[in-house]
């Protein structure tokens, strides 16, 4: 199964309700098929390419299930790419409080099967998150 | 002053040149004129906007020097716009060893004044980077 994505918007609810579900086959659709894509998990080596993303997330989903929250979307679209940057607060299923947050720079390519992530690169942002600025910006 | 960069590679090199010379102006001619740029630096909060992200370069030029060294780019590239992930190898003015090694991701967008960096999100790398793979691959 194929999903197609019509806006980045779109890859990105379902990259994020992936993690939420721990669903690997979900997580990897929203991926481009592309020896070239990027995921940096914090505190992680540069994971390139299908097999070791793939990987990198099969690991993390064998862990406990995390709730993300995120926030703080500042976008940049031009017309076959857009870059959210996003702060997510993550919550592991049986502890108490947050992790994070980290801050996230989603990259997705509009591909001839719809809008697809080639880049996820995800850091933890010492102390607490700046204002919230929830609503998305887009100035291309 | 305002550098026309016509590829995305010329502006990565303008880029680090700006790093190594700690040059505020030519670091800023690299940058997009828009609010929506993102810059992270490893163990900092997000940045946005000119503003910030000036800022962020003044406080980083007024520390000692920096020697990078840029290695294992991966690069997707579509028409506006191009994304590389690189290692980088940090040397600081006085110090023994390298720090690092830190994973960037840097976004670049064809404006109508040349090519010019929209992201820039640097975090640390623990232990060892990767075998390397210096040449620029690109699909799209």
């Amino acid at each position: 199964m194929t999903s197609i994505f019509p806006t980045a918007q779109d890859a990105e609810s379902a990259f994020y309700d992936a993690l939420e579900r721990a669903d690997l086959d979900a997580m990897m659709a929203v991926w481009a098929d592309d020896e070239e894509i990027v995921c940096v998990h914090p505190g992680w080596p540069r994971l390139t390419g299908q097999d070791q993303v793939r990987e990198g997330w099969r690991r993390i989903f064998k862990g406990p299930r995390m709730r993300v929250q995120v926030s703080q979307q500042v976008a940049v679209s031009a017309m076959m790419v857009a870059v959210h940057s996003v702060h997510e607060t993550v919550t592991l299923a049986g502890e108490k409080g947050t992790r994070g947050p980290v801050v996230a720079t989603n990259v997705y390519l509009r591909t001839a099967a719809g809008w697809r992530m080639i880049a996820h690169h995800g850091s933890l942002v010492p102390g607490e998150p700046q204002a919230p600025r929830d609503a998305p910006q887009t100035l291309h």
